[in-house]
């Protein structure tokens, strides 16, 4: 039996009917439908409440509607030998990809310039910036990042990735490590963040990361939230040492309501869009693998809990 | 003797260093330096003073330092035997197509409707859009219209075109005529144009027009200025028929400070920079030109004049 939940009785509903069309064979139910808690194998969720793990003692593994899963790795109530599996792209990739382009295509040519100066009431051309004038380091070098810095260089920017381990990408120069990161942040124009939080990589992005970035440079945060210390971006907004920054995910999210954020002028910011899970495609994923489980496979995508991603 | 003019005087002299760098063997001048306007054979220009072609009597042909003509085919110096050219691309559909993407990602990624959000301190996630979501009608085919119409393809966007004539292009739709351009409206979520303006296309894009778009959707107006009614597009946005409008060029340029376009919360606008001529290319492709024209040789990119393009 497996158990599916999310935070919104809807989308539960709209998982339910894609899974058991997906698997007639399976029996999927929602939390209310649980009587026998003996019965559940796997759970399938984005946002399950707190202790629901604890009360599911045939659990075999949890599948994440998603691909980053610090939150579920911050519960007490996960035993620690039990498999976590993620999201593998499913899609997320080539939406970030766009999220990311969109970000570096408005500082490449201007357009948060050109946004100010018509406010202003301003016409004034300003000299083209070509794409091999804009060099964009990645942080993040897995499903979804290696798909932004790949797209990137397509598009024509000077792209450099960053990892835990060190990769060899052909024609992609890749970094890592704390050296790696400050060659990155020294040649990076726009710095675009896809890196998972995790105990290594939360508060990364602090004031003096921030200071290792050019003069004028952009800051894309489209990981998690925690990576970033909002005041020190605030302040090298404010000084005018970044020019400026996009922005998906935050410490609080919802942002709450008195962040600086909302209203500086050369802050863009998203509700966590940047890729968001696609349910067919998800589905697709994920009955994919608990076959394979069933049938004594092994699968892929499962989260090294060691390693926080 | 080529005759060397742009409204900036910095500018000129950036051209004819370039220029005769490219052809040592040739005499480039600039206006101050022309003594015997007998000598003059070629003017490469852009923006070139009234009355300036009726005084040069061995003129052989103009080159335009940039793509559209409309200007230079006004003018009543001109004698209509003499031979036109125009930039062929150079480096200007690629920034074109950076241009249209710009404004196709933020109607997708509902870019627009975020800051909208963001300015009022709303948090709120909208159903995501897919690129094969969303349709595309690329108005012009030419050198620049269908580097954008391929690059949105590989995008994933659904994309039609319309040219004058009937095009053939392998796995792109496209039209042509009234008729054409009726189908082509009823489905363009986004319609970007980038046609040439002529005495056809001038007040192509009135009121009648943007009310066959579907509801909702955005236009991008880079073509030229003088295609479009900025007062039924203005209209159309205030009513909520069109969602947004991205605007590089206008009637009058630059935009005159009473236009409603500079504050309306559903423009972006920028001051003529969607595909700006790069120097160098511009130097090559020219020189190239002029030195099979000196060898007798036939060239591209001569203006079929009475066309308009
Ligand atoms: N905003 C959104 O809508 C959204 C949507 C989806 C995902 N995300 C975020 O994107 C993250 C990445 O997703 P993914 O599927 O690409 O994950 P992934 O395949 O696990 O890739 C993670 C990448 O981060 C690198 N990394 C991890 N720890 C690091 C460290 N300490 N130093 C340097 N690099 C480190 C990894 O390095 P190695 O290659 O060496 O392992 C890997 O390249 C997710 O965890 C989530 O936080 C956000
Ligand atoms: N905003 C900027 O920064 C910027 C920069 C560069 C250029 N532009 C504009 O872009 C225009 C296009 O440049 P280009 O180099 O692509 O020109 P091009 O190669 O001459 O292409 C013009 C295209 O427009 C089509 N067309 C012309 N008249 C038409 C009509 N009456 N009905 C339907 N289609 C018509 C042509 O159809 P056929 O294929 O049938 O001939 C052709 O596909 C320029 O003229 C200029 O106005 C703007």
């Amino acid at each position: 039996m497996i158990l599916l939940h999310t935070p919104s009785t809807k989308e539960t509903q709209a998982y339910i009917a894609l899974f058991r069309a997906a698997m007639p064979q399976q029996t999927f139910i929602t939390l209310d439908e649980l009587d026998d808690p003996n019965q559940v194998a796997y759970v399938v969720t984005w946002g399950p409440p707190a202790g629901l793990f604890a009360g599911l003692p045939a659990l075999r593994g949890v599948f994440a509607l998603g691909a980053g899963v610090d939150k579920l790795l911050a519960r007490d109530d996960l035993d620690p030998e039990l498999p976590i599996y993620r999201l593998l792209d499913g899609g997320m990739a080539a939406q970030m990809l766009e999220y990311v382009r969109f970000g570096v295509l408005s500082y490449q040519r201007h357009m948060d310039i050109y946004r100010r100066q018509q406010a202003d009431g301003v016409w004034k051309m300003l000299p083209p910036r070509l794409p091999a004038d804009v060099r964009v380091g990645v942080l993040g070098l897995g499903e979804i990042g290696l798909t932004v810095a790949r797209g990137l260089q397509a598009d024509g920017y000077r792209v450099q990735g960053w990892s835990r381990t060190p990769r060899s990408l052909s024609g992609l120069v890749s970094h890592h490590g704390q050296a790696g990161l400050h060659a990155l942040l020294a040649e990076s124009d726009v710095l675009a963040c896809v890196l998972p939080s995790t105990p290594e990589t939360a508060g990364l992005l602090d004031a003096a990361t921030l200071a290792r970035l050019p003069a004028g440079a952009m800051l894309i945060n489209a990981g998690r939230g925690d990576l970033l210390d909002e005041m020190a971006l605030l302040a090298a907004l404010d000084e005018g040492r970044l020019r400026c920054a996009q922005l998906d995910v935050f410490a609080q999210e919802p942002l709450p309501p008195d962040s600086r954020l909302w209203q500086h002028p050369s802050v863009t910011l998203t509700p966590h869009i940047a890729a968001i899970t696609l349910r067919q495609q998800a589905v697709a994923q994920i009955a994919d693998r608990l076959q394979r489980l069933v049938q004594g496979e092994a699968v892929a995508g499962q989260v090294a809990r060691h390693r926080g991603y």
